[in-house]
């Protein structure tokens, strides 16, 4: 299909209609008027306001996700908030939810509405932070004074197109593209198209500045990440920092493909969800090994922590096994987000020979030689050796694990994994009991979500690819 | 046992009788004296003298060895060689065969001797060379002057304990000390004990001068060996160049713990004989996986031919096996310099998994990454991937070989291993038949010299590492 033509049919289904922008407006008007009131009558120098992508003109159709921010007055503390939400929670009266990022803050589901009530402090460019939510009101400012109405769609489709290769959102689990990077890179660059043009040729270090800013090769040194985004209303802020080099090398890839042969299949891949018997009989065939680390967690954090926790032990289990000789192929974490994790560890082998040579110190190394001598010579664990070879000594030694699952099980039942780096929260939910599943044990987990992730780990290869 | 004690016990083991000199002597004088006589006769400008240890008093009990060299008058050219060998088989009658290195000589059986006759050229020092064999006689007069007479038996113990520790001789196979690097070393540092002081702290590129000569820095970016002997009448020579770097460093190892601890077992190493039952079951015990290569020969080269190719064959056998990703854990060629070659190589395991993770370009460059995609998409070999990670490409393919047997087998085939680097004419032997043995399939071939061969591989350590 033609890309003007493809790219109409895809507007079509995440543009807003008319009667869609109506009623959001509406909704968004009403709760915004009604909370200003309320906060007005408590006595408080506040405003409840829209942000978000709502306020900014670029939601995709269908989504009922509100951010309403309460603007306060700055004279005010941070230790003016739980009062403020007090008022939120009486104007609300029940069905609210308190959560925490920063600070605390309010959900709520109003009808077919998904809320966030997110108290923070009105600044002005440059001024400092009361809160880290401070700044969405200037960034929603921002895109307003400069993204064109007509670039709007061009915001909606770079977002499916994210949403469609897996690089969309700031959370740790995608580290990927926020909505407000989504709408400062059209700004920059005018449309979708010229986005991915020149995202096409991107290369690690690339620099964005939407404001006459520092020289960029000071930036990179400063911040380091493969996509450097300046936030225009707080030049010491990258706005793609959360961007992983997985995603701006997926966005850039997935960039070339596109320009290259336009598909729908960028902005809508294909959903698949195999049978479990499927799953195992590409377990049997594969010649490879899944060792996968079920933990159960009856009391999930908040995911951004939860992911950072996973993300960091599944490094440590993966660099234990590599510093026992494992070869990791590839290596990938799991979670529901509400009751299990798994990790998941593919191998070339889950068992290694029993015989592993070990290099010694020079010949030339005098003492360094007399104690490598002195160890292994009545060592149970030599097989063979010492023998002189290219100036060094070597040794055949006996491998103290040959087995993959047993060095795990050896670590996560000490002290879950502590001592070899498993974050504390997280190990000490696997001392609490965890699972260490071979290959086609893992059938009584093959169910829901698990079943497409693994299908998708097992294929390997990134969904527009074909 | 007190060194002093030690030491007596073997020399006199090593150091000849009177009796035994005084038969060694008689017998040289009468041959040299016969064989001049027959050459003046002849009309030849020749004479026929004694060289080698014998003529310089340094040979060990019960060597039977000796080298008459013919001096040629300067006059002569190359040609004079035939006719002069000419000679000495009408001298010798019957019982001698002929032989070549450079260029022809005889050997011959006389009594318990085992006769060498070397024509050479008579030159002076620093003169061209006409044979390599024309320094010889230089050698025995540059030893007989400098070497003092008490110091026969230092050079005696030097040889006897290299031969213990399997680094004496300069022929290929052992790429080890000569004779006269010997009785260099000891007129160098005086006695064995001083030599061994101060080889225990031998470092790479070692110099050693006899003589004024070049500044070391400049001989060791000439040469290149880890030790350098500037041969006293001959600057360009480096005597220690047929060392090599395994047999530097035994050397240097052992003058080590010799020191520590002297004992008997440096001179004489304990000769174990095993049964063949004791090797099977050894193999069966040890984990790894031995591959044998056996190459039946009717045709021997002479030993510094053969073990050049062999060692040769050795190492670009090794490569293919690594180069597939087998885990060569040692390799070492045998043979028995008369009908059977064998090649070992102990891999961590003669298979390896179907699974393979292979490395693709970096996304950054965007036509290999191109060509990357279109080679591995459509290919029947992809098990997974193309998936992005650290900003390359990854893929997971199906390995080609799996098993070290039938790769080796492959490339032997197909023409003999020449392909890989096999030399000429071992890969015509090859080709003719060979077989590989796993493991216990080696069991036809444990007889004679290969036992004890193969019993110190497996163990794998210096004779007198205890």
């Amino acid at each position: 299909m033609e890309w003007g033509e493809l790219r109409e049919l895809i507007l079509r289904r995440i543009r807003p209609s008319v009667e869609e922008e109506r009623l959001v407006e509406a909704f968004c008007r009403r709760i915004s008027g009604e909370l200003s009131e309320r906060l007005r009558e408590a006595g408080f120098k506040a405003v409840a306001e829209v942000h978000g992508s709502v306020a900014k003109g670029t939601w995709l159709s269908g989504e009922r996700d509100l951010d309403i921010f309460i603007l306060l007055d700055p004279g005010y503390e941070r230790d003016v908030i739980p009062s403020v939400l007090e008022v939120v929670k009486r104007y609300l009266g029940s069905g609210w939810v308190e959560a925490y990022a920063e600070h605390p803050y309010l959900q709520a589901r109003i009808d077919e509405f998904q809320v966030d009530f997110v108290p923070c402090f009105r600044i002005r460019p440059g001024e400092p932070l009361k809160s880290a939510t401070d700044r969405t009101p200037l960034h929603t400012a921002y895109v307003r004074e400069h993204l064109k109405p007509e670039q709007r769609d061009e915001v909606r489709l770079l977002k499916r197109f994210m949403k469609g290769i897996g690089v969309y959102g700031a959370e740790l689990k995608v580290g990927g593209f926020s909505g407000y990077l989504c709408e400062l890179l059209i700004i920059h660059y005018g449309s979708f198209e010229e986005l991915l043009e020149a995202a096409a040729r991107w290369r690690r270090g690339t620099v964005i500045q939407l404001e006459v800013g520092p020289d960029p090769r000071e930036l990179r040194r400063r911040f380091g990440t493969p996509l450097i985004v300046v936030d225009p209303i707080d030049p010491n802020r990258n706005v793609a920092a959360p961007v992983s080099e997985d995603s701006f090398w997926s966005f850039v890839a997935a960039s070339r493909g596109f320009l290259k042969a336009p598909s729908e299949i960028y902005f809508y891949p294909r959903e698949e969800r195999p049978e479990a018997q499927e799953i195992l009989e590409a377990l049997r065939l594969r010649g490879s090994d899944l060792l996968f680390v079920v933990i159960p967690d009856s009391d999930v954090d908040v995911p951004d922590i939860l992911w950072g926790q996973l993300y960091k032990a599944e490094k440590a289990l993966r660099g234990l096994l590599e510093r026992w000789g494992f070869e990791v192929l590839r290596s990938a974490a799991w979670s529901d987000e509400a009751s299990r994790h798994i990790l998941l560890y593919e191998l070339e082998s889950a068992t290694l020979p029993i015989v592993e040579k070990h290099m010694g110190p020079p010949v030339e190394v005098v003492e360094h030689s007399e104690r490598f001598l002195r160890k292994h010579l009545g060592s149970e664990d030599l097989i063979s050796g010492p023998w002189i070879e290219g100036g060094r000594w070597w040794i055949l030694t006996r491998r103290r694990w040959t087995g993959a699952r047993e060095l795990l099980r050896h670590h996560l039942e000490v002290d879950g994994g502590r001592g070899i780096g498993v974050p504390k929260r997280l190990s000490r939910r696997i001392r609490e009991g965890f699972s260490l599943l071979l290959n086609g044990e893992i059938e009584p987990y093959l169910e829901g979500d698990f079943i497409s992730f693994l299908h998708r780990f097992l294929c390997g290869r990134a969904s527009w690819l074909h």
